[in-house]
């Protein structure tokens, strides 16, 4: 899939995926009313309203943008029925020819570790059948558990060609408080980085490894520098935009050759439309301002990353 | 939830939780043979052998154990269905007056972190209403994110009367890779602590604070260190048993009275049927198996907890 990816982002000349995170304040009141309607003011009706946001968003962007990122989060506090809005939003990307990257920072250890690999990438067996539960294209995976967590989610993506972005810098402002620790005069999240790379080299796509890195738009220094420890890894870089991360900043996390990095933006994309500069739409016309800000991001960052 | 938790424990005379993970290999034929006649291998056929295992075994143990740590990855590689058997087996504890720790494991930043809270442990609002998603008692969470990722956490715990407990010191072999590396001569576990002390002060709830720990029962010594470091923190102890913890290596994690940490066996428990130990039960009877194994680590832990 990273291969996948990569071809993706060529041809469509945007190296950005679109985090769709629709929290409840985004979605737009015409489709709340509509799914209230059909479904009163339940967790069935939340979850109606976020899945045909999602789908106006995605029949918007699909032809313009490689990826989706769904913080799964966002839909697990509609408890069943936003697990569903889910599967339905990851499988509609997949039709679209979306890859779809769940942002679910999942980690645990041994067998759970795997459980949560084969939950989201993987295939599990029941009976005699070998079925698929998410069936996301990637992953994202949080570190604080040591390799034993990282494992079998690098047996999982080297079965099933899937990838992950392991979390290495991330884009928070408190994320020095344990990341940014010296350990023998580094930073905790340069040791992360060394260990991506080390995991990174046990599971080859082409020229980058399924095994990719998160790294915060916040952080361009620590972006350079983890860049050069891992050679291997796609950086997945959410923060621009609403979080402060600004295109001249991203080029950084990219090499030489405009590769190697994704540039995340959510609430800058689908929540366009409240924004003063795409007002215009509307918010009945909510998924056209999306694109309208998705074309505005790659631009913004291909400009940034021609003039370098 | 922490002073119903510590009124269980007290009653029960049992500072135990049963973890219920139920792996596919762990749930007797007979029960899986019966769910695929209902609805074939399907996930719907697994989710339903998982459930009728996990309600055999509340029905045997709610009345002397006080809680059950579900992991919610065993249910999640079941997609949609095994959610549901996730929700049903919340549900079911709490009819039974047991008390339910999601292990979920979950860790964000800012409005994601507070999705997680409210998925687990709140209520989301939608519409004019306010609905509860999965509604555990307590949750896991991750620190690697730092304050960001915790204080959504504290927030509905506040409100809600919940708890967390934040991973620290996990059981795994290669937990020390990052937790035990030394930053200012202290290693990380116990800078972590120091933060879980500093949230635990935020949030009491009468001896003890709604945010607690987690900290592997295969670290003894690092137990010891850490109930000093955490003075007001409730401690989860997985790693008993299957794991390789052992009872008289569990009391330091204790207060002098007794209290102050709660140890979780797993597969030890619900597998019971699979071990030599308990294998006159028979594959029928596997959660009287389990009741026995239930008792007899109580039995364990009040021993070594007397006789130290």
């Amino acid at each position: 899939m990273i291969n996948k990816l990569v071809e993706k982002i060529v041809k469509q000349g945007a190296p950005v995926v679109v985090g769709l995170d629709p929290m409840m304040k985004f979605v737009p009141k015409h489709l709340k009313e509509a799914a209230f309607e059909q479904y009163g003011e339940t967790l069935e009706g939340a979850a109606e309203a976020v899945w045909q946001f999602n789908k106006a968003i995605i029949d918007n962007i699909y032809d313009i943008v490689p990826a989706v990122k769904p913080q799964i989060a966002m839909y697990e506090q509609f408890g069943l029925p936003g697990m569903a809005a889910f599967k339905k939003t990851v499988d509609y990307c997949h039709e679209k020819d979306m890859m779809v990257i769940g942002d679910v920072k999942r980690g645990d250890i041994g067998s759970t570790s795997e459980a949560y690999a084969t939950a989201h990438l993987g295939r599990v067996q029941v009976g005699s059948k070998s079925l698929a539960a998410f069936d996301e294209d990637f992953a994202t995976v949080n570190p604080y558990l040591g390799s034993d967590g990282i494992k079998p989610f690098l047996k999982v993506c080297a079965e099933e060609k899937k990838g992950i972005f392991i979390l290495v810098k991330t884009s928070n402002p408190s994320s020095g408080e344990f990341q940014d620790r010296l350990i023998d005069g580094k930073p905790l999240y340069e040791l992360v980085g060394e260990k991506v790379n080390e995991w990174a080299s046990e599971c080859m796509g082409g020229k980058y490894s399924y095994v990719g890195a998160v790294v915060g738009a916040t952080y361009p220094e620590m972006g350079k520098t983890l860049r050069k420890v891992m050679p291997k890894s796609f950086i997945l870089v959410p923060g621009y935009g609403a979080q402060g991360g600004k295109a001249e900043d991203l080029v950084h996390f990219f090499d030489e050759d405009g590769l190697g990095a994704i540039v995340n933006s959510s609430r800058g994309i689908i929540a366009a439309y409240t924004k003063e500069e795409y007002a215009e739409f509307g918010e009945k016309n909510f998924a056209e301002a999306s694109r309208q800000a998705a074309l505005d991001m790659i631009a913004d960052i291909n400009g940034a990353l021609k003039s370098r």
